[in-house]
This record gives C-alpha cells, structure tokens and sequence, in this order.
C-alpha cells in the first residue's frame, strides 16, 4: 500500500495545501470526503475561530483530516490547545523550527508532517520525529523558501536525503505532474492552487475568476527580505515594485504589506489592492469545477498517462 | 519510435545543451558517440573556430550531432555561412527570433530546433518551421526567460500548446528526472549542468570540481535587467549583489559582467572573478564521470525508475 495513503488512512495521496483565507472546513471535508486530505488552513484563523472549523469539519466528514499550522504567528499555542482539546489527529506545520512542537504532538498520538524546502530542513524535521515531510519547490504559491529550488530539482534530493516518506507540491495541478512526482520518488502530492480555484475554497470568487485568465509568467516570488511569497501581479505587486525601484527600506515594505492584505484580495476579492497568493500553475488551470470533479479528473489523468508512459530509452 | 529519435536519427532522445566555452567538438561528439545528440555550442565561438570545431568533431564521430546558436550576437550570419559550408545537417537557436533564419536554414535542408520559456514563444516558434522546441523551466543554467517558469510547470502547458515534439530542459540530470519529463509529456530532454560536468567538457577542472560541492541554493538568476542568467553564488556574484543593494543602474551592471566574464570563470577557472553559469541541478551532481558513464547511468536509472513505478491512484 502506498506509504502516504497508510500513514493518514486515506484512498489517494494526495494532499490539500493549507492555505490562508482559502481553506477552511468546508474545502477540508470535501477533499476528505473525495479520497483525499484535506487540511484546515489555520493561519488566518483565530483559535476560535480554528475550533469552529474543526467542529464544523468534524460534522462534515468521518474521514481523516487535518490543521495546518504556518509556525510563525503568535498564535501557534492556542491553536495548538484546541487540536488537542478537539482531538484532530493530524498536523501539518510550516514556516518555523520543527523541534518546537514534534514531540509534543507525538506524544498526544498526533502525526506530524512539517513542510520544508531544503535537504537540511528535511534532515532537521526527520530528526524532530515527523512522520513525511512536504518538499515544496519554487512554483509553489504563498511563502516560499529563500533557495528557490524547484519542485523537479527538490524532489530527488529530499527523497535520496531522508528515510520518511516525502510529499512532493509546488507546480502539481494534473494528473500528469502527480505521476512525474511519483517518478522523482514522492509518495504524495500537496495541492494548493488547483484546490484555492474549487468551488468549495473560501477564496472569494472574484479572484476565482481572475486565477482561470491568469497567463503564464503572472506570478511572482516577492518580498525576499520579508518572508518570501508568491502571489499574483496585480496592482498590488506594481505598486510594490515602484517601492522596490525607489529603493524602499524593509519598515516601507513591510508597512505597504500590511496586516490584512491578503485576506482583502483573497476573501474580499479586492483584485487591485489585496494580496493575491498562488502559484505558478494557475496559468494552467482554466476552470472552477467542484472538488469531486477535480479528482474524478486527476485520477484520469494520472491513470490516462501511466498507461501512456511507454519505456522511451 | 520515439519522435526526436527519429528526427535526428538517434538512440536515446538524450540532447546535450550548446553551452559557453564548455561544448566544444570534444563534448558533442562523444555525446553523439553514446547514442545522444551532441551540440556544439557556438555563442563563444567566432565563426573560425566553430568551423574548426564542426570539422574536428565531424572526424571523432559518423553520428549526428548539431550547433546551438544563440542569436543575440552579431557574428550569427556568419557563423550559419560556415554551418551551411559544412553540410552541418541539425541546428539548434536560442535567445532570438526564430523567424529570422528558420526558413533560410530549412531551405538548405537543416532540421531546426529552438529553445523556448513560454507559450507564447513555443506558438511562434511553431509558426516559423522549426521541427521542434526544447522548453527550458527557470532552473536551468545560463540565459533564461524572463518569465521564470519552471519546467514541471512548463512541459505540460508546451506540449498542451504545440503540435511539435517538445523536448523539455532544466533541472534534469537523472533517470528518474528523464522519466519525470516523460511523464509530463515531453519526447526528449536537454541536459546540460549534467555533460558540464564531464570529463569531456571544456570547462575548467577548477570549475568542475567546486560544482561537484556546489549546496541547493548555490545558484540565482540574476542580472534580469540585462539577458536573465543563473550562474553560481560566487564572489563576482557577491559584488553584483553590492552594486544591486547600492541602486546601480543598468549600465554599471553592463560594466560590471564585462566581456570575457565567463570565459574566465568557465574556461580559465577562476572560481572568485568569473561569472559561472550553472543550473540548479548540480547541487545533486557529486562527481565527474566520462560522458559514456554518465549515459550508462542515465539509462540505468530511467530503466529501474519505470520498472518501480506502480500506479499509485
């Protein structure tokens, strides 16, 4: 059995990436109940706020799934009690230190997966007693690692650098790239885009819209100095550009950043002045299907190019 | 068969990438002798050397091989007099327009290849004859697009957007990384960090050797305002950095890459002031091997990477 699909009890491995603004319960439940994991994306949430989603997730599918839990907020404790208290047994973290919470997770019989863009990072996470790591290349959407690996360079390293299963995402939006993941040694995929751009997500449909016209190149890897991210080039990003041109310090960037962009353009759907994550893929993905639809076509895609796949050398 | 196999008439859909002062004819042709298609590189070359490097390499092999051309230099007409003269029966072009000699070369019975970063590019490739593209993501080594589209993002949308083969390129130096390009839909790769790290190679064995301890993250693309190129983090690249965080403008760039840059990190080995062009990829490449034993691992590994991939969904 694949090692993904043991690991979570699930049909496919195939994994939904938390993300802000875009994936709460009702995202999660409909990639749980497809086959798949589904993830509450808990950095744009409150505790509370976090605890209702659980709940409500809970109510929405006797499936697995899981909280993603970005590691850079101050929050991170709380959220951390009500995972606990409501007995969710699955955790992804990200973006921060692996050792901080591993062990405590473990211990309260949680699996822990924590997302990396390096072979060290992969080897300090394996060390902290995660159960996978999720290698996330430089197409990838939302915050990003500073090397700017790619998912294709990434993948066989991290799986050559560790002995846990690796989850490949960064650019995987087809049944065709699921199956390449495969070939480079993953076990699993992390999905992000192609699951924002659903009819289930939270993202506002404004933005939806937009992502199905986006044009290859229409995305950007961005304010470095801060913490890097990927989003879209709207206004926004032009405006950002005019302050890098100007030579603007990183208090100038961070204040034209600003707390709530992000959740303006992605929830609110203010396509000109809000935050727009997401990654490269985009330009690939043309339409809004529902998330059954999308794995009823990912299956048939990836079984359509597996059969395919002749022995070309 | 395999459709670029049967273009040029080779084993292994396996193309070694034209690159600066590291593809001479003693690369091609033992390229071209393993089964693969070697190139000449002639973006370093004045138009008297490429003839000699056509000649010297037409006497170490009866196979096929093939002239990359850059076409952003001025010596391009020149050099496709001394191609043409020398029945030279497969060219590859890159950085330009590929409608401005496609036809011509067509004409004299040349199979024609460009290389391309996006759709766009691949279409109008397309339009003008060429008999294939080779579409190369952003982790490639040297000149890049602009766009900053990875390949496993990139292949699909290529081979989706064109009727031609597409032969995908950057990031691949393994089996496993072949296998994934074929997956993606790709009909042959273009490998070059892989053959730079030769024992065939033109590089200098200083620059090979610090390549086989080159770390992920070892390489940016930088110097975008001018051709956007990925080279090594060095001290040339340090000081390009200084003159970035000191707001230099265009030209003080233009003066600062300089002519003979690359000559004297690639060619000469000097590691500190040269500028070296590499992909991302070699962070995986730990150490130098004949072209024939690169290719007998290519092939090792593609083969025994099919055979355990199990179809996993």
């Amino acid at each position: 059995m694949n090692s993904i699909c043991n690991l979570f009890n699930i049909q496919y491995p195939i994994v939904q990436g938390g993300m802000v603004w875009t994936s709460g319960w009702r995202l999660a439940s409909a990639v749980s109940n497809a086959g798949g994991l589904g993830l509450i994306g808990a950095g744009s949430m409150s505790a509370d706020l976090l605890e209702e989603h659980i709940q409500k997730c809970q109510k929405a599918t006797d499936k697995p799934f899981g909280v993603n839990i970005p590691l850079l907020y101050s929050k991170v404790e709380e959220q951390l009690d009500v995972i606990v208290k409501n007995k969710v047994s699955i955790v992804f973290t990200s973006a921060g230190n692996p050792m901080t919470y591993t062990s405590y997770l473990k211990e309260k019989g949680i699996k822990v997966v924590h997302v990396i863009g390096s072979s060290k990072q992969a080897l300090k996470a394996q060390s902290a007693g995660v159960d996978a790591v999720v290698a996330e290349g430089f197409e990838a959407g939302g915050h990003n690692s500073k090397d700017e690996t790619t998912t294709l360079v990434l993948i066989p390293e991290i799986v050559k650098a560790v002995s846990i299963p690796v989850i490949a995402a960064g650019g995987i939006a087809s049944g065709k790239a699921i199956l390449a993941s495969m070939a480079l040694g993953a076990k699993g995929v992390q999905i992000g885009t192609l699951f924002l751009m659903s009819k289930e997500s939270s993202a506002h449909d404004n933005y939806k819209e937009y992502l199905t016209k986006l044009e290859q190149g229409g995305t950007s890897l961005t304010l470095k100095e801060l913490t890097p991210v990927r989003i879209a080039k709207n206004q926004f990003y032009d405006e950002l550009m005019e302050l890098y041109a100007g030579h603007a310090s990183v208090e100038e960037l961070r204040a034209k950043l600003s707390k709530g962009r992000s959740k303006k353009g992605i929830f609110e759907g203010d396509l000109s002045d809000g935050e727009l994550e997401v990654g490269q893929v985009a330009s690939s993905i043309v339409q809004i299907q529902s998330v059954e639809e999308q794995f009823k076509r990912l299956i048939l895609e990836y079984k359509e190019a597996f059969d395919q796949l002749k022995s070309e050398l």
